[in-house]
């Protein structure tokens, strides 16, 4: 049994009650909880490496992550068994045998965020945890208009959270990358029922980025911001020069494309 | 400022963190926020009504409460104000005044409650709260036949939960008539893509009622219960004819007809 598999797990998780991706002393999070039932399944002790964190909050439709394991369950059971032990807030949606040198993050080539804005006046109960409601004046037409500004190749800067608290290993951030140039593939707006989306894909994403991009969207759509002036800040490439941080609960990953 | 107003208060709820409907010390309940903010807005300590109690983790798309008040806000304005203070899992979807002989569950003629079973072999965690999920084989075409067996005015004895340990005033309780007959309206499961969904309308539903019936659907749909023998635990009137309780998760109140 000394068989050395690498596994691709794809999960879906509601964040709301999670302190995020990453694990952490004495705080429920994903990757603590994925650690506690592999190493009950297997009685191993692994640490399954994310395509990138995710943020309390947060949710995902199908994140990925790598796990190297010695665990020779069939990889069917290995899925329904991690299922049966996890909470009902994770699904592991499949778990396939990849190459040796695949690693979710560092194989990672694209990524796919929606952003969900309830714009009822009323939020439904069942919504609250998945979106954020803003029923106030929004010029959505402006939102889609400046959607566009950010394709394309761009050093991302002013979107990156300053994160001066963070103090965690290298090795275990998103943002490897020695700069913050990233590339978006398509950046959109559109409207479902009451609920104004926003689907962003592209090659990576700083931390942040995603909702500090929305909360920028969001000063458009209030015309407290230009379209002009949403063309300076991105080429500030300075923190300050954008706005607040769109909240956690609206946004999800959708998928990851290696 | 001495006008007293009679109230009808419409109310959404995720059920998933309360402990139920009615007010109860130390326990997260809908009836006990209300109680709690309509005191935070007013200065009053009211008791609201509502047309009926919903058990721990039920949710509602539109119970209806009725609360007897002084308070002279205007009517939108109260809608907004409790919206503001309450929990997001609670919303108030209207407020409107009624004649002061408008009690909520006494003046209440039919109600609906809808039961969602999620088929799929993996449920989503943003379903999770939502649903009941049963992925295992079910004759899905005799659960179909069976819910038409229960139309019709019928003493539902078999069905009602049995309660030692309610020690609540008469006056609390929901199933305030000396017996146990109701009516069904109309009784019905159909397919919505993944959801096997049960929805029934009745004169009112006794404690644990839908719940009670849809377990015992569920042992039709699993063949330990045929439709003869459904008749036979019906006519029964003894709750221990009858099957387990279906979970709380799948159970919404849809809506409360006067």
């Amino acid at each position: 049994m000394d068989l050395q598999r690498n596994l691709k797990l794809t999960i879906a998780y509601d964040g709301h009650d999670f302190s995020g991706w990453q694990i952490q002393p004495d705080r429920p999070t994903i990757q603590g909880t994925l650690v506690s039932v592999i190493e009950h399944l297997t009685g191993e002790t692994t640490l399954p490496q994310g395509s990138g964190r995710t943020d309390a909050g947060v949710h995902a439709l199908a994140q990925v992550a790598s796990v190297s394991t010695q665990s020779s369950i069939p990889l069917l059971n290995f899925r329904k068994a991690l299922n049966d032990i996890l909470p009902a807030a994770i699904r592991i949606l499949s778990v396939e045998e990849v190459p040796p040198e695949f690693h979710a993050r560092k194989s990672a080539v694209a990524k796919t965020y929606q952003y969900r804005i309830h714009r009822a006046e009323i939020c439904p109960p069942f919504l609250a945890r998945y979106v954020y409601h803003h029923p106030y004046p929004l010029n959505e037409a402006l939102m889609i208009e400046a959607a566009g500004l950010v394709l394309g190749e761009h050093d991302f800067t002013s979107f990156a959270a300053v994160d001066p608290e963070r103090k965690k290993p290298e090795r275990e951030r998103e943002d490897l990358e020695v700069n913050n140039v990233r590339t978006i593939y398509s950046s959109a707006w559109h409207r479902h029922g009451d609920d104004l989306i926003y689907t962003v894909r592209g090659s990576g994403f700083l931390h942040h980025m995603v909702r500090n991009l929305v909360g920028t969207f969001l000063m458009v759509g209030k015309i407290n911001v230009t379209l002009p002036d949403l063309r300076r800040i991105l080429e500030a490439r300075n923190r300050s020069a954008a706005s607040a941080t769109a909240p956690a609960s609206g946004l999800f990953l959708l998928g990851v494309e290696y």
